[in-house]
């Protein structure tokens, strides 16, 4: 891609808080001219945890616009660990070597995160949706694989007016966490203002799947991880 | 479809209370062992109007669940005059005839209902998800058409865990609106409870893009239209 064209590019990056949100904002704010910020409360356990990161990286990395998108029926369908505390949350480690899906995963949800950006990158005349999705090292949630993206994309260009092409990028996809970590710490992103973890407490559990991932990651890259943890 | 299969068959239905939806939901009755019926309000101007026909047409197919969406974001996004009312409403024939798509295009509306119904369908393990979208007569709009929803049905293979197919079904969008008239009155649909009208008014108007499309249908079909209308 030439200079030229970077410099003319609007990107909407999907900001949840955590880590993989936090690299993809800071190669969204590399890559483009301005960039647009959309956080969705689907009614997560953690929002109150991941709108504070949120709003710390708003400050950091001076986005265009935010949208803070409040969504109900993700909560109404349930059917999560991560909605509904009545499920007893995934937390070994088997869960998540194995070829199975952690009752973590929230049924279809970055359709609807991917639903929310589109909407928004058509009315702001938007080139590029960023998301932090993790293919290789993450929780093998099917709507995190690049082949998924791929097909949102076919989505986009069939049900959108198309005045200018939306494209959604995930430039984590093919990382491992430990790429993500180094690739991170390469564009001095503010690690201590990130969220992970699937609980809600004060500090991160290092417990859950998503703290084990990431404590695995920092482990593997030979850093340390700024955020405090129970364990 | 053997009989047998038919009768297995749990479909989720996306019913606005308009006069293709109404028909899509007959049509589902008779294929599905089960229907759900979902509505999602995102802030249309008729909202009201829309919900009392959706609750008339719950009391008249007796679905086995339903449920109401209520999203906000379309409407921040706005860019539509069935959001906004600050947009003069596209209304005159020469919009609907020509390629041009009408300002009461909502950016990639369908997308995000196709996407709650889609997790719902994971939730409850349905195999199906009736939309009402109708392309050869309809307004242009690009999330209407065969092409959106095939695109859509790969999404749902590869963003879902897939532990039972999930087919977006769409039985009116190849059909004329006179056709579509036709096979409501076979079907014995109670067009009286439908609501078309893109205004919020006690009647419907007959000059906003979608009354025309209804009363021309039909005009077509030789048949009288049951709902009262202001011109």
């Amino acid at each position: 891609m030439t200079e030229g064209l970077q410099h003319k590019l609007k990107g909407i990056v999907l900001v949840s808080g955590g880590m993989d949100s936090l690299v993809t904002a800071a190669v969204a704010k590399q890559e483009c001219e301005e960039i647009f910020f959309l956080h969705v409360n689907y009614g997560q356990l953690t929002e109150v945890k991941e709108l504070y990161s949120f709003n710390k990286l708003v400050e950091h990395f001076q986005p265009k616009r935010t949208m803070i998108s409040s969504i109900e029926y993700l909560k109404q369908i349930g059917d999560s660990s991560l909605l509904d505390t009545s499920i007893k949350m995934d937390s070994d480690s088997s869960t998540i070597n194995n070829k199975e899906i952690p009752n973590t995963y929230v049924p279809f949800r970055n359709a609807h995160f991917l639903a929310i950006a589109t909407s928004w990158a058509e009315a702001l005349k938007a080139d590029r949706i960023y998301i932090g999705i993790v293919e290789v090292d993450g929780s093998g949630y099917p709507d995190c694989r690049q082949e998924f993206i791929d097909s949102f994309n076919l989505v986009i260009e069939k049900g959108t007016k198309n005045d200018q092409p939306i494209v959604v990028v995930a430039p984590l996809v093919n990382l491992t966490k430990k790429e993500i970590v180094l690739l991170g710490d390469k564009l001095n992103v503010p690690f201590e203002l990130s969220w992970s973890c699937y609980r809600n407490n004060e500090m991160a559990c290092g417990t859950c799947p998503s703290c084990q991932i990431r404590l695995k990651a920092f482990s593997e890259a030979g850093l340390t991880d700024p955020i405090l943890y129970k364990i």
